[in-house]
């Protein structure tokens, strides 16, 4: 029985990243067509949009070497989009010839992580930016922008607003559709949420990713929904997190969110029962218990 | 830097339940001297409100048994108030022999758990408390009652919210200062929450007491908070739960719910270094890691 909140928005998209920030940091070798079925997995569970994996160079992310064949032997259900994560001209290339349908590109808040990541300056980075976006625009795919380190990074402390929505509105005017605004190493709290995001002036075009490091992502996510926003980014069993941060542990677990926007009667399409059996059996496979509370509650005897 | 957030409190209460709700459920036998100390470091750390332990029968809760040893042994702090969990007049008897400063009584929202866990009917529960709040009122103790289930119970499905207000109504008309309305199995999400406090006369007397089954906890709390309730519940490192409901796991841990009200410039007059600390030593003489994200996130490397 639902019981709703006032103010909350009636429909959510969850924007699913286990398949690729979930696996991306994951020690385990999972073979390329176990990763297909969990994704053929997620679509029949009711995702509607599951980023697949990453052009990055394999070097950097060894565990998604298998990008172009994952997507060679994903059968795309009708009305699910599947991003693909693109870092360069050269991994935009590799998703065109793959007939990706929609990628996203990875930008930072902050002056150190723009050089740990990027190897960039706050500035710099979008003149790597520019020539991707403009060339898959140019070829009729969307574009998502995250922006890491949104609410603080280890080294300098917390982000100011203003430098956040600096970063993101320079993306947004380059033609990118959404601004995923990530908490990699999961400091914020829900004040600095709402402030944030009241200060862009396009909220309708946010998404938040939030990491449950110091457990505040469903809270951080409540307030995020109050500010008006209304995709999420969230990881089945609540794998992953961010290889380069330290003490960054753990995306919000789908369920998780997912028991929060059901009790609040806010929709989703997604079969929860599903995703459950998803984790559990990505767990098994995995040779790890999930870190979702409600994986863990559910698939309990 | 603190974020605050319309329409919240300024000060919140934490109602520390480790050392009572906590060690109930651990199944590691603590020594007397140890939870001594516990309750020494919590009072240290700025606790004002720290259940101290319960004159239930030890049949029922045998890590419990020395409640009488510790009342004794406790240095209580000026200014710290150290309540202690009383199931009937024969407990209360022990309670005011050994100079408790205030009681706490456990009802419940539900007719099942009332017959399982008390062994009456939701009606008869109040031919048990009446005579004990009287007589701890007559003997200038301040009375607490916990309302157990009232969200859902595993029997029954989600608990009707006038069926709670009820309850809460009767043992306020009783004497009670205060209502600790429990979530006990996790289940609640925050617009059951604004609803539940929003149905009572007077949210001044609430307070609210999450467990994290579903991961639910601290956005429950963020919802009550925005309700007007300025007192919480949460353990020491998460530790604890109900021993009579199958899937009710983890207390809302202190240092993550700190983490979340600092965040907010909320005060609590706490000390998250010290918290942290404290749940650190527990754990390993409990011989497990702390289930809260912040004590595992603070306490890595």
């Amino acid at each position: 029985m639902p019981y709703p909140m006032e103010g909350l928005p009636h429909q959510v998209t969850i924007y699913e990243v286990g398949p690729r920030d979930g696996l991306q940091n994951e020690s385990a070798i999972v073979p390329v067509e176990v990763k297909a079925e969990f994704i053929h997995r997620l679509a029949d569970a009711g995702h509607k949009v599951i980023e697949a994996t990453s052009f990055v160079h394999p070097d950097w992310v060894p565990q998604l070497a298998d990008a172009g064949e994952l997507l060679a032997r994903l059968h795309r259900k009708p009305g699910v989009r599947y991003p693909v994560l693109v870092p360069n001209l050269r991994g935009l290339d590799r998703a065109l010839e793959l007939q990706a349908d929609e990628i996203a590109i990875f930008a930072s808040a902050t002056e150190t992580f723009a050089a740990k990541n990027l190897n960039r300056s706050l500035e710099s980075q979008f003149d790597m930016f520019e020539p991707v976006v403009a060339r898959a625009l140019d070829n009729g795919l969307k574009v998502r922008a995250y922006v890491s380190m949104c609410f603080g990074d280890p080294w300098e402390g917390p982000t100011p607003v203003k430098q956040v929505v600096a970063v993101g509105e320079r993306l947004l005017g380059l033609g990118c559709h959404e601004l995923s605004l990530g908490d990699t190493i999961g400091v914020g709290t829900p004040g600095h949420v709402t402030a944030l995001i009241d200060a862009f002036r396009t909220p309708e075009r946010l998404a938040v990713h939030f990491h449950d490091t110091y457990g505040q992502a469903l809270s951080n996510t409540l307030a995020a929904l109050e500010a008006g926003v209304t995709t999420v980014d969230a990881s089945t069993g609540g794998i992953g997190g961010c290889p380069y941060a330290a003490s960054a542990t753990g995306n919000l677990a789908t369920e998780d969110l997912v028991w929060m926007l059901h009790g609040l009667g806010i929709e989703t399409g997604l079969d929860l029962g599903k995703l459950v059996s998803t984790s559990v059996w990505l767990a098994e496979l995995l040779a790890r218990p999930s870190p979702s509370r409600v994986v863990q509650a559910l698939s309990k005897g």
